[in-house]
């Protein structure tokens, strides 16, 4: 198999963005990351845009992005897998340089969530539901979703809602230190515990934010990548899974059946097992989503997620150190961007570019990144060495 | 390079489909793709579906249609590329396979675009051009931006009103073949040219239909194909190429620059050449898009192309068969599903399985899938030996 690296890298800063149309917020993620590596637009072969898409006038937004960036005539796509889409487009970037189409290829995500108001966000978002048995009978939103997840854990494994908290606690911390981050605020556990409830066991510090935000990685056959860049960041390993649409047909939603089978697919393709990450972002749209990650990923074994964030071992110098850059809770889920803005921060820690978040010598990360409750689920391990 | 094939395909009756959502539909074409190939779902690693979304409440339709057709917990993902979508999907399925993800993918296109009425389709179409600069300042929808094209061939290359409805009845004539074709009825040079005007050069019968319909291709590896078929179909080339979303910006507007380097680039993978290609089909969304067509793909010299219907060099017997099921026009054009319904007529084209449409002894065969007004364009090659 080729060698595949990510080589550049822009993000920016997540909030409400109505300054800028989608491809004004794309491009500049797309000119930090051609910065990052000295590349020009017409050096790439291939663009894949990510983009949930529901939320502005632009339905077709990739042929608008490539204009304003400078990136035609090269060809492109959109793709969208829920709020997995940023990773699908990574996917599809990797895909597209292993197979030889192009030695260097973009993978761009974006998304303008405040163009429309919060509960029409939220039905949007719901859409992505079961709208044929789910949305429209129950109008089940993803609050209601993962409060059922929340309470089956809760139920099996006795997960306190000082556990959620603490999740948020965390994410927060993280939060603020980072610039981009749309809050930059640290809270406490009573502060998250005191906040209103959306879906009971979940809170408003439960729930992670409605965000614009863009986010871009330019990826590089082993060749190109030497020419380009010392520290090129390996893609070892790629995988994912789908789960039912239909939760109710689920046999436990205790966990994320995708998340389980993408994460082992690869973990195999890397040769590497869950003690070997040093650092993760995981898909932490809601707080619970955290917890179920961390046993989902084999990081810590089944039921023993609520532990793990009480002990603090997620935490920089814990045992796995999650969503060190305020993750989706704090940093923000333009749906979109999220996936691309994971794998972006996990570049920057494997480079050692990470600032005072820097997790110490981190050399092998893995970004897990959801689709819905489940219904989609990319997994990706990137190593410093390859 | 890993050899792909098409191994199965399947493709619904194109048309009105008020009887089955979007879920039902998609499984139509993919039930018939496995009974074509005589895999089953669980045998499927990856599969990709392309629909362009905005005309459902299925904003995020791939979970529901994997649920539906047995095909979880395998991955997936969604892909849009506007009116060529269908064949985005394919390229992804074919670097899937080609990566060596999996010896076995699935592309699915699904279009229900009767659930709005037909201004309301007209105005969704639209957006897919440059809201920004075009749809909302000036109104143009897609029959004004192929009027624009139209008049500016015809004032170049003489080319006529009357060729461009020999498109038509050429399209129409294949139509009343093909038992899947949505206006299964032959037309006349007269009937076309006295159809009411849409944007004039333009009427009626220039313009493609509005449709419901879902196709699917199975993908293979070498060593699958030849397991599971006698007659593979390989995928010789693939190229895609996009261009400006404001088309003001274009050098010219008589030819699709998108087109021109796609295909340039698809038959410089297959090795071939325009001649050497036995069936083609081509994106005839307006019959000026066809005659544009065989000028960009190199069936005949640039402004060459009305000539060419006139002499009727595109119909079967003539140098270069083209869109011999009836096309956009007269088959219908259900946006996501198009591009996997030109590869699954063209591998029946190439396993001799076309009945009375068949082009005799064809062993190659040419995709051309455009989005939009050229914002974006694939081309692929097939060939019955490899």
């Amino acid at each position: 198999l080729k060698k595949v690296a990510v080589v550049g890298t822009g993000h920016t800063k997540f909030g409400k963005r109505n300054d800028v149309t989608i491809r004004e917020l794309a491009f500049e993620a797309i000119k930090e990351a051609f910065e990052d590596c000295g590349v020009t637009p017409s050096d790439v072969g291939f663009t894949v845009v990510a983009n949930y898409g529901v939320f502005s006038e632009d339905i077709c937004p990739a042929p608008y992005i490539l204009e304003y960036a400078g990136l035609n005539p090269k060809g492109a796509m959109r793709v969208e897998a829920a709020c997995a889409s940023g990773s699908a487009a990574i996917h599809v970037a990797y895909w597209a340089v292993q197979s030889g189409l192009t030695d260097l290829a973009l993978a761009v995500g974006v998304e303008k969530m405040f163009q429309v108001d919060t509960p029409t966000a939220v039905e949007l978002l719901g859409r992505a539901g079961d709208i044929l048995w789910e949305f429209i009978p129950f109008g089940t939103t993803f609050p209601g979703y993962y409060a059922m997840i929340a309470t089956d854990h809760m139920n099996k494994y006795g997960t306190t809602e000082e556990q959620l908290a603490m999740v948020a606690v965390k994410n927060h911390k993280y939060g603020a230190m980072n610039p981009l981050a749309q809050l930059q605020r640290e809270i406490t556990v009573e502060d998250a515990l005191k906040s209103r409830v959306i879906a009971w066991p979940l809170k408003l510090y439960d729930c992670c934010l409605i965000s614009d935000g863009a986010a871009a990685v330019i990826l590089a056959s082993e060749d190109k990548a030497k020419k380009i860049t010392d520290t090129p960041i390996w893609i070892l390993g790629l995988g994912s899974a789908t789960d039912t649409g239909y939760l109710a047909r689920r046999e436990d939603i205790s966990t994320l059946r995708s998340a389980v089978l993408a994460s082992k697919q690869a973990y195999k393709m890397a040769g590497i097992e869950p003690k070997d990450v040093d650092v993760a972002e995981v898909h932490d749209c809601f707080t619970i989503a955290e917890i179920i990650a961390y046993e989902d990923l084999g990081f810590c074994n089944k039921g023993e997620g609520g532990k793990l964030i009480e002990e603090e071992q997620t935490y920089i110098g814990g045992k796995i150190p999650v969503n060190v850059d305020g993750g989706l809770k704090s940093k923000g889920h333009p749906i979109g961007a999220s996936g691309v803005a994971m794998a972006a921060e996990i570049t920057k820690q494997l480079r050692g570019e990470a600032g005072k978040r820097q997790v110490p010598d981190a050399e092998i990360g893995l970004v897990h990144n959801v689709g819905a409750a489940g219904q989609f689920c990319y997994v990706t391990i990137y190593g410093r060495n390859y």
